[in-house]
């Protein structure tokens, strides 16, 4: 079986450490990946931490994967080796049920598998891309452009899909009105689609630092969440709202910045529930409505039309050594945008 | 200016009271009604006993009011002296808003100005309908049918259309799976539009008792919320929920019963705002939404589809006098569906 290197951490109190294991041979349908780039996502930290419960141990973390083909199984007809390849924060799913039907396998009624802190259907642990290779089902890799910064391109997997699914879920285009709240790595990722997809989008951000850096990626207004006076000028003001922060805010203060039929998606989960004032939603028919990730279909459509449109995740490139520093440079939201593990230094 | 007998409260812990007071002459625009019945709302009760703050003193609750034209002003043209007439919610609106104009007059930018404890627009304070006679603008009054029961015609004008207007927003017809929380004035008529619109159609209830009524009213499935096996194996089962209830609740315990892409709408406003985690909406694309009332348009609309399905609300027709009795029983969920005050006690 094949020896990869990587990072893990033990339990929930350790930082990460080097890690060998092995992965299994490819099968008749697998795509073997050495991988090139692996982004840090912020679950990624909730998950080493256990901070949602259940993280199983040892965890190699990693869901923002690319990396070239060098393997194939037999039965494999999507991928030639040597293509590049991506694989997002799934690699399974139950394939029979309706959301996995209609090519949403985010929402497999029996739970995808993660790429990370899941099992496989024999029960074994999957290992996620902060390591050297990966081996994955054909019908959960993606195909990369090599027209693309690949480094900026592993963040798609989630940060991109994660913001572009609603606001394709929710046609936003021309002639809407999109805020994006908070300017992290999913925010700044929202920020890009709205733009492209023609909305005229406002950063609502805590921190007044951000605003050059929100107008450079595409945005055409700013505002600071603190300034009261400010955020009560924007009531009533936008179509569609995209919540990407996982710290506990109040849901309120952003439904009451909707207009008619306005709806709030959040794609962060605070660690506590956030209370829902009644009136806020009543009073413009208001919704708050909740998005994950995409499916493998939706996936692939996102990362050709970032492909076409030239657009890619503006990140850090760190090496897999620096990882705990890295997460705690996160937890201090000091990183524009997106950390990224260059693998070749776990080689 | 015509004298009007009518029942009042002149601070928020006194009980109802005969109140005489006066209308105005109606002007060129306006619709004189001698009222015949007005449906007893809980939201009544809320506002007679300033729960939600801001109540103005005396007030005269009431707005399901049904009556004949007895005078119309030298412009109306809509309305003909002894036509029969309702009124609901609110009588005028700032009528040059984005919602005015869109026939959405319930969710005008500057405030419809309710049938009572409202503000006319040169100040004065409105008086509804558990009185004798009411003065509206023709442009809020609606046309009612002589061919239903009109004792049971007029809490459409407010639990009618409160429940009619989301089934018909999110189009909820054939082939969709329904749950209508609260089975009180509200929940009835939603259990009747629903089933009327083809949907399969469940109740969710804290009180068995409930059941046989629930499918009388023309439900296919009755659970009560308390049995959490039951609620259990109704997870992901529900397309809409209508949930109808005013008492502090759950949110996420209903949410976990849609489906992907499911829509729970919130009509009542509980005391305290309730707590959703994010997880519960993440997890299928739920989304959680308010709807408020409907617009003149539509109000219009619901009642001739009830004209044409013979659609009434379950009343119980009490008399003036048994007002305080009735807000009682209502606040003890004593009563099948809906008081309704017959005016001739009042003359």
């Amino acid at each position: 079986m094949p020896a990869v290197n990587g990072y893990a951490v033990q339990d929930p109190a350790s930082p990460l450490a080097p890690f060998n294991f092995e992965r299994r041979e490819p099968g008749a349908l697998d795509v073997q990946i050495d991988i090139m780039y692996c982004g840090v996502c912020h679950s990624d930290i909730h998950q080493a931490r256990n901070e949602w419960g259940g993280s199983i141990y040892p965890m190699v973390p990693g869901h923002e994967i690319i990396g070239r083909v060098t393997k194939v199984g037999a039965e494999v007809t999507a991928f030639k080796i040597g293509e590049l390849a991506g694989v997002g924060c799934f690699v399974d799913s139950c394939r029979t049920c309706a959301s996995c039907l209609a090519n949403e396998e985010q929402y497999c009624d029996t739970g995808m598998v993660g790429t990370y802190n899941g099992r496989e259907k024999d029960g074994s642990p999957t290992y996620g891309g902060y390591s050297t290779q990966i081996v994955v089902d054909e019908k959960y890799v993606l195909h990369v452009s090599e027209k693309l910064q690949i480094e900026g391109v592993a963040p798609l997997l989630c940060a991109g899909i994660t913001t572009y699914s609603p606001l394709r879920h929710w046609n936003i285009g021309k002639g809407h009105k999109v805020a994006i709240v908070g300017l992290g790595g999913l925010g700044h990722m929202g920020v890009k689609f709205a733009a492209s997809f023609g909305a005229d989008v406002t950063v609502l951000s805590t921190s007044k630092t951000k605003e050059q850096d929100a107008l450079n990626l595409g945005a055409h207004h700013f505002a600071v969440t603190t300034d009261a006076a400010k955020m009560k000028s924007l009531a009533g003001k936008f179509d569609f709202i995209l919540s990407t922060i996982s710290a506990q805010h109040d849901y309120n203060q952003y439904l009451n910045l909707l207009s008619l039929n306005g709806t709030m998606v959040v794609v962060g989960v605070p660690p506590q529930p956030s209370a829902v004032q009644a009136f806020s939603l009543i009073g413009k028919r208001r919704s708050i409505a909740g998005s994950l990730i995409g499916g493998i279909k939706e996936t692939q459509e996102m990362l050709d039309y970032c492909a076409a449109h030239n657009i890619v995740s503006d990140v850090e490139v760190i090496k897999a050594a620096d990882i705990n520093k890295a997460y705690e440079r996160m937890l201090k939201g000091d990183v524009r945008y997106r950390f990224v593990i260059d693998i070749a230094s776990l080689r």
